[in-house]
């Protein structure tokens, strides 16, 4: 075994990362997330593969009141136009649903990519524009994996105007917001999705979706 | 201290999982990976966080020898396409780069995303149309931190056209390709990203990407 290899108790410890971590929107505690502690998730972030090995991320700590308020003024604005794309009793529980936590949340942060980092032309992004975003997307989720180690809540928050996000954040028009963050410590981490508990929307069954050699071709006969 | 907190031994296993992932391409050793790892991976995979709830990605696993060949021909027609676009010294070094280990691997996946899965409007979609194709990636990025777990090197490939990858893999037009994983054993993980090391671009310092409060405004002061 190679001296870089993982043992059975890391690898645990990775698996029960990936298991127990939440998107994160409310009971967050009023306790302030330490600076060593914001270091480290940034870390995590950088630490991301990335497209051409552009690193096309900034990340933007907010933990300002009004920059607060104003995000979740913007997300107010957004979720009313929201509520109103889902008809009948749908809609009336999408309106029961918490989906932010803007102002509760100590910490906020913002991931944003920078596509023309270094010129037109990216390694790797040739055939599939999109890759540097997905690259970003990639920092994302290590920040959201790091938070959980850290036993810190995490959401992403999707309702809001990009433009608002920009506005408020002072964002230039060559860089493109990605992700907005809620950050907190938590009590406990919930053992299933909010949507699922709420009735939202059913786990899949893993095996629906795993496919052997051409899409649509089921890997194993169910028994 | 809640029941689910990680300890520090935990917390460290996930920040070495993390700061340790490399994207792999080469080096693949030919061991077959048991489909009880395959499926840890696929497990992690389908923990992501999802837009709504949506659940959108499928995962086809590839080891047919003559799909890996047809995917490896559609990677050289667009690497040729993609080495004429840099310009002089950068075409060379671009020319000697591994970019991918199609045919080596001996596991490949490629995971994709089926838009409208739970119909045209999604919870979280509204207001950032991506959201779907970014929670796909989400679940790309937790199979790679899985994959180092299980002392498997894991590259993505992206320079290919989509279109080719369609016909290849039997993708339907309302599924959209998001990510083709090279997979496999390695007997060592390089300390440093292969295009660092190439001198194709630099680590950037990441106190120069964090930012305060707004986009521009430096965290802290640098000495």
């Amino acid at each position: 075994m190679a001296d870089d290899a993982f043992t059975d108790e890391e690898r645990a410890a990775v698996y029960r990362c990936i298991d127990s971590r939440r998107d994160v929107r409310r009971e967050f505690l009023p306790d302030e997330v330490p600076d060593a502690v914001v270091d480290r998730l940034l870390a995590a972030g950088h630490a991301a593969p990335s497209v051409g090995f552009l690193q096309p991320w900034n990340f933007i700590v907010v933990q300002d009141v009004a920059t607060k308020a104003a995000l979740h003024a913007a997300f107010t604005r957004a979720n009313a136009e929201a509520a109103a794309m889902f008809d009948g009793k749908r809609a009336g529980l999408y309106r029961s649903l918490k989906l932010e936590g803007l102002c509760e949340a100590p910490l906020l942060l913002c991931v944003t990519c920078e596509r023309d980092r270094a010129g037109p032309v990216v390694l790797g992004r040739t055939h599939q524009s999109e890759m540097d975003l997905f690259s970003t997307v990639c920092a994302v989720q290590n920040i959201w994996l790091a938070a959980r180690a850290e036993n810190l809540g995490l959401g992403w928050v999707s309702i809001l105007s990009l433009s608002d996000l920009r506005t408020i954040l002072g964002i230039p028009e060559h860089v493109l917001p990605i992700a907005l963050l809620c950050i907190g410590y938590v009590s406990h981490f919930a053992a299933t999705p909010d949507l699922e508990r709420a009735g939202w929307r059913r786990r899949l069954a893993l095996a629906d979706l795993v496919f052997s050699e051409r899409f649509g071709a089921r890997r194993r006969e169910t028994p």
